[in-house]
C-alpha cells in the first residue's frame, strides 16, 4: 500500500517523540507499505518564531513571516529523516518546494494550485521513505509560502490526492472523531466513519479535530482519510463520501461552540435594504457573522423588528463599534450584547431522510429546562443558542437522547 | 556605492542585535548606498540544531544536516528583513538558493560553483535592501547544501565578486585584524591593511578572525574586503593584494597557536621511504601534520635519525595509536609526545626583501631565555615551536622587537 501519514506538532514535540514517529513508520515499512510522511513544526516552535518577529515589529510583513515560519517544518523533516536512518531505514526529507507543491502568492494563507510529485515518486521508487514539510509550498516564481492554520493536514490530503495514495492517515493526539467532545460528554463514542459533510459541519461548529479547508479539499478530490492517534494503534475514524448506509444514523455527533457572542438590535426599521446595510458594514469591519434570526416586532408605531445574530467572541468589540456608528443613521433602538451563550448543534446526514429530529431535540431541551434563544438549521444540522450556564448539561442530554 | 555587508552570529544573536544591524544598514542607505546584507544563524542556534540531531543519532546523515542547519540562516534573514521594514526601509530576504548560489553536492562542506545574481540585481534595482542567507546554497538538482565553517564569510565575498560590489565588509566582534591577539599582547595595534597572503598565513597559524578558504576565494577573485566591528564605526582592516608599499613593513603580525602537540620518533632508520611510510599512515588516519623536522642522529650502530612533527592537539591520540602500530614494522625507538608547546610565528610580505629577520627573531628569543624546539619558514613567515610555559612571554618579546 502507498500511505500518506501526517503527524502534527505535539507528535513531533521533541526528539523522543520524533523517534516514536520513526518507529511507527518503520512498522508500516515492515508490512511492506511505501510511506510518505508529512510533519508539522515541533510544538511551540512556530509560536516562538512569531514571538521573535513581533519583538521586532507588531505587524511583520507576510512574505517574511512565510520565510520565517517555513523553517519550523524544515527542521522537523530533517530530524525525522535522521530518526528513520537511526532505525536503518532509508529516508529523504523534502521541503514543500522540493516536493513540488506550488501555491498562489497569498502569503501566510496560500492555496495549493498544483502538485508535481515527480521527485516523490522517484524517491519512493528508490525505496526511500519520503518526509515532506507540511504547511508550506512555493509560488511559480520561487517565493516561499505557507498555507495557514491546519496547513499540514492540507498538505497531507493534497499529496495523497496527487500521488494517488491508498490511504491517508491524519495522526493526532486524539483517537479519532467522537460523537461529542469526551471532556464534556463522558458517554461520547468514537465514530468508525463519518461523511465529509458531517465532518465539515462539526469542524465549523467548533469541533477542533480538523480545519474545514482540509476536509473540503478531501471532499473535492475524493480523498478518503483516517483520523487516528499517533500514540496507539487503535483504528481511527474514516472520513469519506457519504454512503446509503450512513443515512441510517440520524445524528452522527453533537457539538458545543462556546466561542460565540450574541448581538440583538432592538427596533430595527422594517424597510427593504436595512439588514443588508447592517451586515455589509459588519462584514466590512472583518467580523464574521454566523447565525442570524429576525423576529417580527409587535410594538406600536412604525413597523420594526428585532434582529439577533452571533459573532466570534473576539470580534464582539469591533462589531459593537461598527453598530454604534451605524445606529443614528439607521435608527434602531438599543444594542444588546452577551457573551454568555453556547451554540449547541446536532449533525447527521440521516436528518435528510428522517423527520421529527428538530422536535425531538427541542423536547429534550424543554425537559431539561433549557430555554432556546435562537435556532438555525441546514439539511444535515440543527443548531440552537442556549444560555452558557446550561449549555453543557443541554449537550449531555441531547447526546443521551440521540446517541446514548 | 554597492556594498556587501556580512554580520556573524554574535551580531544577530537576538532581536535587539538584529535591530542594531538594521540601523547600521539604514545608515548606509541614508548615504545613498545600495546594500546586500549577508547574515549567519543567531549564535547558539546552529549548535542547538546539531545537538537535537545528535540526540537522535551520533553521526547524522550529511544531506539531512544541511537541510536542518540551513534553517538557522533562513530564520535570521526573515527577522533582519522585518527589522529593516520596522525602520521604513524596503527589504527582501533570499535563501542561498533564491540568491542564485549554486554549489557542488558535497554536503556540510560544499563549494560554490557559480552564482547567478539576477534576482539580487532585480531587487536592488527596485530599491530593496537584499538580505541573503550566508553559509548555504543549492545544487543544480535543488538539494540544500551548506558551505562548512566560515561559510557566511565565503558567501559575502563570493557575492561581492558576483555582483561586482564596490566594497565588501565583514562585520564581526573585533575592530579588525591586529598585529597580535590583543588579549595576549596589550601593545597590539590594529592594522590599516594586510595582504591576502599575510592574512592567509595568520589564519592558518591560529589567528581566529577568518577561515583561510574565504581569504583564498577573495584572493582568487581579487575581492578587496574590510574586516570591521559590527558594534562601532571605527575603520577596520582592508584585506587586498599586496602593494609595493606593503613590503616596507617587515613583519605584519605575530601569532601564537597553542593548539598543537609535538611528536618525536627517536632512532628512525635512515633509509629511503621510511618517512613516506610514516606520514602516509598518519595521513590515512585523518591526522593533519603541520611542521616536520628531521635531525641527524649521532648514535652508534645503524644510521638513524630523530623525526619530530606537530599535529593538532585533538588528533594526538589517533596519531599515537597509528605510530604504535607502525613501530615494530619500521623499527624506530621511543615515541615522545607533548602537548606543552606553542607555535609562535611572525608573518610579513616584507620578509621577501629584507634579510636577517630570522636572526633577529632567534636573538630576541635567546635574550628572553626561550629555547627553540623546532623551526619552519616560508617566504613570508617564520614559525618556531617553544615551551608552552614561555610562549606568551616570547610572543610579547617578539612583538616588541618587530612591532613595538
Amino acid at each position: 500500500m502507498l500511505i500518506v501519514q501526517k503527524y502534527g506538532g505535539s507528535s513531533v514535540a521533541n526528539t523522543d517523540r520524533i523517534k516514536h514517529v520513526a518507529s511507527r513508520v518503520a512498522q508500516c515499512r515492515a508490512r511492506g507499505d511505501r510511506v510518505v510522511v508529512v510533519v508539522s513544526a515541533m510544538s511551540g516552535v512556530t509560536d516562538n518564531l512569531i514571538k521573535l518577529a513581533r519583538e521586532i515589529m507588531p505587524l511583520p510583513n507576510e512574505r517574511e513571516m512565510d520565510m520565517l515560519l517555513a523553517t519550523g517544518e524544515q527542521t522537523t523533516i530533517a530530524l525525522t529523516a535522521i530518526a528513520l536512518h537511526s532505525l536503518g531505514i532509508p529516508a529523504v526529507s523534502l521541503t514543500g518546494a522540493q516536493a513540488g507543491i506550488v501555491t498562489d502568492g497569498v502569503h501566510t494563507k496560500a492555496r495549493i494550485q498544483n502538485i508535481t510529485p515527480r521527485k516523490i515518486h522517484e524517491l519512493l521508487n528508490q525505496g526511500q521513505v519520503v518526509i515532506v514539510a507540511g504547511f508550506q509550498g512555493q509560488t511559480r516564481e520561487g517565493q516561499v509560502t505557507t498555507l495557514g492554520r491546519g496547513g499540514s493536514d492540507l498538505t497531507a490530503i493534497a499529496l495523497a490526492a496527487a500521488i494517488k495514495a491508498d490511504l491517508c492517515q491524519i495522526c493526532t493526539d486524539v483517537d479519532g472523531v467522537y460523537t461529542a467532545d469526551p471532556r464534556l460528554v463522558p458517554d461520547a463514542k468514537k465514530l468508525e466513519e463519518i461523511s465529509y459533510d458531517e465532518m465539515l459541519e462539526l469542524a465549523s461548529l467548533g469541533a477542533k479535530v480538523m480545519q474545514s479547508r482540509s476536509v473540503e479539499f478531501a471532499k473535492k478530490f475524493g480523498v478518503v482519510f483516517e483520523v487516528r492517534s499517533s500514540l496507539n494503534d487503535h483504528p481511527g475514524t474514516i472520513v469519506k463520501e457519504e454512503t446509503k448506509n450512513m443515512e441510517a444514523v440520524v445524528v452522527r455527533g453533537v457539538s458545543l461552540d462556546k466561542n460565540q457572542a450574541k448581538v440583538t438590535l432592538v427596533g430595527v426599521p422594517d424597510k427593504p435594504g436595512v439588514a443588508a446595510r447592517i451586515f455589509k458594514a459588519i462584514g466590512d469591519a472583518g467580523v464574521n457573522v454566523d447565525m442570524i434570526v429576525q423576529n417580527i416586532s409587535h410594538g406600536s408605531g412604525a413597523p420594526a423588528t428585532d434582529l439577533s445574530f452571533t459573532v466570534d467572541k473576539p470580534d464582539l468589540p469591533r462589531a459593537q463599534k461598527t453598530l454604534d456608528a451605524l445606529k443614528p443613521d439607521i435608527g434602531f433602538g438599543r444594542i444588546l450584547a452577551t457573551e454568555k451563550i453556547g451554540k449547541l448543534s446536532i449533525v447527521g446526514v440521516g436528518m435528510k431522510s428522517h423527520t421529527g429530529v428538530a422536535g425531538r431535540m427541542f423536547d429534550t431541551l424543554a425537559r431539561e429546562g433549557v430555554n432556546i434563544d435562537m435556532i438555525s438549521t441546514s439539511e444535515i444540522k440543527i443548531s440552537v443558542v442556549v444560555d452558557l450556564g446550561k449549555a453543557e448539561q443541554a449537550m449531555r442530554a441531547v447526546h443521551a437522547a440521540f446517541l446514548g
